[in-house]
């Protein structure tokens, strides 16, 4: 399964008044961090892989994280993601971020491949993910 | 010019590794101000008062503030929002934020009523501001 | 065991181009659902407990969150938060956010009592829960 | 006088449901960019150099920023930081940032350099910005 790894230089305004990283800002690194998987697996920006297979997006059902190591505003840690297992809508996706060489967080996240429901103006529903992108994903 | 004032408990998160108020976060509450000023003015939400007129937002082109008291969790703080001035397709506001009774950020906002080109299809263009947005605006 | 239940107003800034709200701002409002149970239990503000009883904080150690249904800004949602588990230096929370009545989201944390390592200055260690604290959060 | 120039991806997160980026956000990128001059000017990290000097940070007393020009999320983004004035114990900023080669905001911010004072415990003051730290930002 494909891999990316991208580095995050963690920034003072990440942090909160214990001087660590604020967690919900690591959630925003790991929606990025997913995107950036999209990206390297299709080749396009979500912005574009969004427009190109016309859905309104990856929308998330379950996340989580286990938080063993804080970071600290200067850090420069390493984010892995990857997709660990591709049901027909949706996917699952882990993230690792190392601090230092440690692992410092463990996180997952299931996503739906979500379109506008054809049957209804207006709702969405989620769709098949389709074969290119479960290719490109599978590398 | 009608006033509204609000109340904004200051949350952790909302704080930096000095313990104050990460400065950024004061323009999110500035922003939700201006929203809540035109929900007091036109007696419907942000989310209906778009669609209603139509609009894609309120864009903003300039916005300052001075800071001379910081805040930290658990203060309770004020923000009064008036508008300052209304012009034919823009209207200046202004927001004071106090936290035990002293001024603590005086700021200002450039906003412009943005809608789609009728002439220009996926293009944005100012444009007159209703005359009953004007007139509640100036109650 | 205590509930806390609160009412937040989803705002425009808290929403992503998908037009609901991004989902790392439901964890910011999940901590500070936290704060204020335990504000509601011990009677003082986080920033003042910090300082009772001397700790660093109640560092996470482990969330996540299941997604039911999206959140639009205007939406004025409820929080229920209460203490699912009590061990001797952490604590298990459950938060409930319901949209309308319906219930659109249950998230846990998992959070150890948090404060300096006497025996390695500059190092932080989880530490016994205080009797009162326990009380005050058991009833 | 010296330029920090640096590229940030503007990522989903950041963008609200016009679909551009969440003003706010912008400054959290622009007190990220004056960390990332210092670092420039100093050869460390913010974190090293708020405890080199024993300072408490340089806080924020004035910031404005004008926009020209909407930023989408894939969209990466040039800002340019610069020191525009030094004075005894404050300094101005100036940041550009250019989206597809336009000038697309121009923001200042005026910052103190800010320490304990000696005579009362717990309180701030602004104080002389060392020479050292003149001449580096100087060059």
């Amino acid at each position: 399964m494909l891999i990316n790894t991208r580095q995050v230089e963690i920034e003072f305004g990440d942090c909160d008044p214990a001087g660590i990283v604020f967690y919900p800002n690591y959630f925003r690194m790991f929606d990025a961090s997913t995107a950036y998987l999209f990206e390297a697996a299709l080749g396009i920006k979500k912005i574009a892989w969004v427009k190109k297979y016309g859905i309104v997006g990856i929308a998330m059902v379950d996340t989580g994280a286990k938080f063993s190591k804080p970071s600290r505003f200067g850090d420069v840690v390493t984010i892995e993601t990857s997709i660990t297992e591709l049901r027909r809508s949706s996917f699952v996706v882990g993230h690792k971020l190392f601090n230092g060489g440690e692992l410092a967080i463990e996180a997952h996240e299931v996503r739906v491949w979500t379109g506008h429901d054809p049957d209804n103006a207006g709702r969405i529903k989620s769709l098949p993910i389709p074969q290119d992108v479960v290719d490109a994903l599978s590398r």
